[in-house]
């Protein structure tokens, strides 16, 4: 007597399962290892010093909770086949497939304007070869192109489980209540109506706290002045050393990133060059944090003294205000300039403004329907009282400015 | 080498000590102890089982949260007395001591008209002069007539120690994870500004999420339709033993619950009636649930209906809407006579409508101060972007109608 | 799309759910629905304010675990049918039934020498009887006369559902993380072989965790002096009352409990007489509770004080010890007699000895059976290095004398 | 109004608070920093996906736990100075400082025959030397030179909160319930008796639960077969990276590992070479890692074989057993050295032999004193019916082979 499958300790959820042999194949494929090596929240570990978790553990996570929401809809009846129930676990396995390192600032600067869905769908497209096609059903969810539209909503939509996921192990690995959900009332509340998928009314208040618990995490965690400054930290160091690398400089760099820093490309690029998305897949934190660490030693003074920044954590200072920050910009500007004594052109290594933005629900998107008693369906931000008014449908977004601390 | 005073194993909390003697001679007293027997949350626990905690843990939670928020207030500077933390320490321990069994219900029957919280003063006030004065300037908390305002205020206001505990205690107990707050984060941020108590900036969401929790508990807890059922069909049952009592008929009861039920009180009674307090002081949920198994075999049969339904859990059937519910009240109240066969007298006990109503946040209320870092004090309606908003800030009022299974 | 049966909330475990309409007949029936007024742990909230929880909610989550521990079996290839299911969900369920409130201090009196086995019996007998044979198979597995055994192995050995919820449960309410269990990770180990129920191997470890956690469990909560010492009072009260009552005094009593102090009954009256298990049937702590406190003003000077002792807890002080308590208890008693001047035969309610008793792993008990991976089965006790070593399987005894606090 | 120092938010601990300056000093140098790229479970995480923890987040967890011990202390009436308290929560801030990357594989390849511990010292008096003699105090309790030896048992006996956190931080990231210990009681339980720290009596199944848990950890995550392979991988990597690059070969390397494998150092070298001691301090896991991925397509067979298994994760097989392994070791090196032919030299590379050990509770290091109501002290192992009796104070060798998969 003895199950089949894998059992994953998960300090999130206790216990998790892999029964199916097709779901460990995929797991144990080096393209989704190297999540291992990718962690979630990236610099945000030097805010949240638990924050450490990877791509890889957020991945299976979520994964899990595909089989638990489906569980779920199958025990209300839904008619859910082994072939459609394992291609939704596949789709969000490897949904965060294509993530680069640090993606948010790699985004910006190694690897500009190409998605990580594009690289997602790359990866999948390639493990699909391999696996002779034992991923097509998968990436008909993934793209929306599967007749169960239910599938992909639970993927990605605004009540999927990769939200439900990150949620919940974000406020776990930080230690920052506010993020956690009711995930598991969610999950029972979950309902298919018309193809789509819809939670009852019963669970309106569990959804509220969700989004609520959203619109927390990202002034809490996501957009934290500390969080944002460390990022545009690193984006200004894969600059300085992007343009030190292409004007000829020599620079310490592992092969991979190597090739990312001496190399340009477009979206295009990854479609047709088989080489590049082997280099891009062998790309990970670690390359990043150790060049940065060597590059303090780096004889361009902007490089090293940016990284020093980053090693001993003396970040820019940021101010985060609803509003206008022209005038400190220019205030701070003139005052970095007499003090740095730079040229003009390298002022934005050391001194920037932006705007950063959350939306609590966006109506626009992928919206949350409610399914009434009384049998129809209803958007969440429509319903009696609802928390999600108008007010807080509207996006928000906040200026900044950061700038080294002289 | 031994510490002094009393450590209390609290599931919420851990370890909660009590160092100081004064109080462990409060908590001692006949009075406080009493609470061991009425439970937080009435009748709640015939929908969530586990939620069968008492006042006497809540009480003693609530005075661990004071301790741990004037040690807070003191770390950061502000000048604390042992006196006025002892005072502070005993007004919230001794907040509820003048809850009835059954609060609510007993408030609209057998004591129609006489507050808690007036009792609350009668009961400090005996135990004060027992005591010698020791409670003088707790009750001055109290009262709201401290010099020192925001010992009242941690008290009692929209963020109150109080409520701290509450949401935290019946989150725990019911399993109800939407009321979980993030109590410690809460009270870290507190600080006190030109006397008053108040929110450091940085803690806004936190106490966002603190109302949000507050307003989810009560559409899935407080107000849940079956804990609302069984409310009044508790109510119901008072006032029938009451109006049988007054009319003559013998009753089974406790000698306290009998002198309630066979005699008529109002507020001034209570302040000039020794012998009233004293049996008052001896009555507790274990007087009425006992009383109501037993009279399931009284003559009267509206009475053994009404206890029958409650000790079989066959509760009244429950609406709970925006909506109009006269048509459906007139509609059920036709059906009821015709099938009971009873006088229109007494029809209410089987059919009866009303409203309920919640307030996230009450803005003409002790309102929740934001010190901002400029300086300066915004309600935690008027910050930027508040989730507390106009929308919200509207109190909600359904209307319900609960009728008898037929 | 709806699902069928019950939700209900759990504070330990989360929602817990009862999809199975029999289930949901069992639990709504008066016999079951009592256990709401039966604490789980008795006197201990004296101790632990928080451990106020009910047999109901502990024979719910047992239920809970049964099916958990089924499905586990099941999804290893176990062939359970859908019969043998409910079967063993209702066996659990019903197991404490029988229970007298304060169980242990009413078997030492009211009903001497009938044990709450028996009783439980009885009232599944009545209920199938009510239930046209629902019950049979159920009632098989409690009898353990079902031929498969590892399905009453389930409802009673020493890895039965039973302790793992309690465990659980008290740990949870009583706020002690000494007795907090890896329950989850038992029941994924749990298999059979040869039609016992063992654990896998690989389990070994959550298993010698489960034992350690009973025993530390049993001497900081189950055994604790002041719970002892409350337990003890309890018996000399409802021994005095029952004296009394003997011997024709009047005592305030609910018609139950009247019904128990003014007759005698031994196992044989219980399996003869319908009117006596109905009182039995309606007494609960409540009934208890409220004569204790309304005791205090009776005029036999022993019983008032027993009763003041209790409602206001200034119970016995006790010792505990590995040594003779002989000199002690001749000491204390001579003592006693002097300072309260009664008579010798009642000095037994102030001053009192006995033995508290412990088994870590009871050998001569239904054993735990680990099966290995070489396909051969080992007792706990005889694996390599076990830490329920011969030592720890001697039972452990110690003498108590508690005594009035002069 | 406004509080000093720094609040961290620990997933294990919520908020923990560093409001000494002279400790934020010691935080922010880079030397500490530098643990932040430290994992404390090394390579178990290939097991555990969620333990992903740093030695920063340890050290900072064990700096507040003895805080904690040490204000309970002083509530007990103990006088302990600032300057003590403060080189307390330094001497344990630092305790693995000396740290190397992986550092089991590390001590047994790259620097082998260096302790840890040895490079901690040299690290803690250069960091002193910086600080002007700040850490001297610390300096004496780490090494045991300090009058008070409870401070110095605080930091390092079998009791210590290096113990404390690091079971409860290992348990809570990799999700084994099993190492989960009452910390707070342990704490609470903490007192000194002739200048030892020892723990009250009613502490004792506190204590027995920690020795326990932690014995459970061992053969659950720390012995686990699994983690035991990596490790022997991770060691059989760096030997033979070493081997090549010391007869000559080129290998990838950041500039700090490239330091170690081209020369050889014993402990005197790193007390007399400043440089040595620099390139250490730069060297961390990602310099491992990242060495590994890259020499997958190293020319030398063995070592790309070696580091492809690693990062597929196709570790060597493993038994552990109490039995003898020579058979079967002298069985699978035939086997291998057919299939593989290589030289007999180069066979320990893909198959071994060894012991692992464990022990419960050390009699000959430093004991748990357990302080009796009496007034005398006794060891842990030596109360009446001991948990940890001789049965258990016996190590525990087990041996292990481990071999390629073939």
């Amino acid at each position: 007597m003895n199950i089949k499958g894998k059992i994953i300790n998960d300090p999130v959820y206790g216990f998790i399962r892999f029964p199916e042999e097709e779901l460990l194949k995929v797991i144990d494929h080096p393209l989704f290892q190297r999540l291992r090596n990718i962690k979630q929240m990236g610099m945000a570990q030097l805010v949240y010093p638990g924050a450490v978790h990877t791509r890889f553990a957020h991945s299976l996570g979520a994964c899990h909770l595909m089989g638990k929401a489906l569980d779920e809809l199958k025990a209300k009846g839904l008619d859910v086949s082994r072939d459609e129930y394992l291609a939704a676990r596949i789709a969000i396995l490897l949904h965060d497939i294509g993530h680069a390192p640090f993606s948010h600032a790699l985004e910006h600067t190694l690897i500009d304007g190409v998605s990580h869905e594009t690289i997602s769908q790359l990866f999948m497209q390639r493990m699909n070869k391999e696996f002779g096609g034992l991923l097509d059903e998968a990436i008909a969810v993934f793209n929306n192109t599967h007749p169960k539209l239910y599938l992909h909503q639970l993927v990605s939509s605004q009540l999927d489980v990769d939200r439900m996921d990150y949620l919940n192990r974000d406020s776990f690995y930080t230690g920052v209540s506010e993020g956690v959900i009711g995930y598991d009332r969610i999950l029972q509340m979950l309902t298919v109506q018309d193809g789509s998928l819809m939670v009852e009314e019963k669970g309106v208040h569990s959804v509220e706290k969700f989004i609520i618990a959203r619109r927390l995490m990202y002034w809490q965690v996501y957009l934290h002045k500390t969080v944002l400054s460390a990022e545009i930290l690193l984006i200004n160091i894969l600059k300085r050393a992007r343009e030190l690398a292409l004007s000829g400089l020599q620079l310490f760099a592992t092969p991979a990133l190597h090739y990312f820093l001496y190399n340009s490309f477009d979206e295009k690029s990854f479609k047709n060059n088989e080489e590049l998305l082997s280099h891009y897949s062998s790309l990970d934190d670690n390359d990043i944090t150790v060049s940065i660490k060597i590059w303090q030693e780096h004889e361009d003074e902007i490089l090293s003294t940016l990284c020093k920044m980053m090693v001993n954590r003396r970040l820019y200072k940021v101010s985060l205000t609803s509003d206008s920050v022209t005038n400190l910009y220019a205030e701070k500007k003139e005052l970095i300039k007499k003090q740095l004594n730079i040229k003009d052109a390298d002022l934005s290594y050391f001194v920037s403004s932006g705007v950063a933005s959350n939306d609590t629900y966006n109506i626009s998107d992928e919206r949350i329907q409610i399914a009434m008693k009384g049998g129809n369906a209803v958007d969440i931000s429509e319903i009696d009282n609802p928390i999600v008014n108008k007010a807080l449908a509207i996006p928000i977004h906040k200026n900044y400015i950061c700038y080294m601390r002289l």
